[in-house]
């Protein structure tokens, strides 16, 4: 069997996620569509993991077993040729057997982007958090550096069971404000439990408003306590940017 | 009666354009259904000029008559709550009542947007031209030298009844590319003529690709014959930047 990795770009708006569910159309859905009609295969597309409802990717990655001797270049643009508007290979790579999207993956890069003026704008609405009261960037920024680092994350996730352990380093975390005016914020980890940029922006706009101190994210953070931090950031301002793999791989 | 000046964005995408039209929704349409509803009269709204379908906007900019006492913070907020989300007012102004959108206007402001990438990007499609085959920044940059002082547009315009001179200033053109990879056009005249950017852009694509010279934009100018120039660009790529007011224009 040949092994593909797939980076894809896609514009969440209309998916109830990445991952198949009982109502709605998802990522993964139409990925697995398209390939079937190209290869004639049922091929199972395995992501880097879940984006949920309405999260766009720049760059998510999959893997896919499949049969088909078809070159790399013809299923790329064959996949390309039929998948809707708002979903896209951007590179198909040609990986060893044992590459796994999921397990080896050894980081990943989220980027969240608030629109932060006084009136809403229609050209930002799809790609980012509306949000007219001016918020404090300095402040904002001085929370997100309790962040980095190693920290158990409980507190900026979503209740789930089956979650082995909920510790996770936090390599990068950047606030910057673009010339447009728009905020973002970056974060780069070995990996994000559910929802937790989401709560861990939540949670920045709360102090950005001056609502909390900066200095309470330390406290949120020990407190292992959901209910401590903000409300979970809206999903549209929310973007899988990067998937890093180490050697081996798949790059 | 007041007289007041909006300066308006939208996301053209769903709209048949600025202006009414006998099918489809303009944005004009909307904004004096809202404007209706907030101060019970029929007002017209009377733009700086029209977009077309599909075309945005980050400042349009558009005069309003009315007796209504409201102050002006209360339209705006009462305007943002009603619109849709691809519409909205970003500034209200109280102007001179002699003050006219479409005949005061000093200059416009236009942005092309083109995505110039071997794979297409779905977080891109809605707002700029899809181009895969690589683009000759150089070469579209000496072309579009030719483009910049005074010259009959004709080569470069729709065919209209009714427009009295086809002679345009164009102050500013530079093309510019970005971080991200997207090529931004933008060009500031006295005045457009009917698709004159997407023209433009069209006859710079022809010249990138390597299937004009630089030079022939001078001959198209010169021969004032639209159909020597290049094909009209699509308009989601299109945005109505700023218009300009000299002073007392309502600045």
């Amino acid at each position: 069997m040949r092994n593909l990795k797939l980076t894809i770009e896609y514009d969440g708006t209309n998916y109830c996620g990445w991952q198949s569910q009982k109502n709605g159309v998802a990522i993964q859905d139409v990925l697995e569509g398209v390939l079937a009609r190209i290869t004639g295969e049922r091929i199972r597309v395995v992501g880097s993991g879940r984006t949920d409802a309405g999260v766009h990717a720049i760059g998510q990655v999959a893997h896919v077993h499949l049969s088909s001797p078809l070159p790399v270049k013809n299923i790329l643009k064959g996949m390309n040729s039929l998948l809707p508007w708002d979903i896209a290979i951007k590179k198909i790579e040609e990986v060893d057997e044992s590459f796994h999207a999921r397990y080896d993956a050894t980081s990943k890069v989220y980027l969240y982007r608030i629109c932060n003026q006084s009136t809403r704008s229609p050209l930002e609405y799809r790609y980012s958090w509306m949000l007219s009261r001016p918020l404090k960037i300095e402040a904002m920024a001085e929370a997100l550096g309790f962040v980095r680092g190693t920290h158990d994350f409980t507190s900026f996730s979503a209740a789930e069971t089956g979650v082995k352990g909920r510790e996770r380093t936090v390599k990068r975390a950047t606030i910057d404000v673009k010339l447009s005016g728009v905020i973002e914020l970056e974060m780069e980890a070995n990996g994000f439990l559910r929802h937790m940029v989401r709560a861990i922006v939540g949670t920045l706009v709360e102090v950005g408003k001056g609502k909390l101190n900066p200095s309470c994210m330390e406290e949120i953070l020990l407190a292992r306590n959901r209910s401590l931090a903000g409300p979970t950031a809206p999903p549209q301002g929310l973007f899988l940017k990067e998937v890093k793999y180490g050697k081996g791989g798949g790059e």
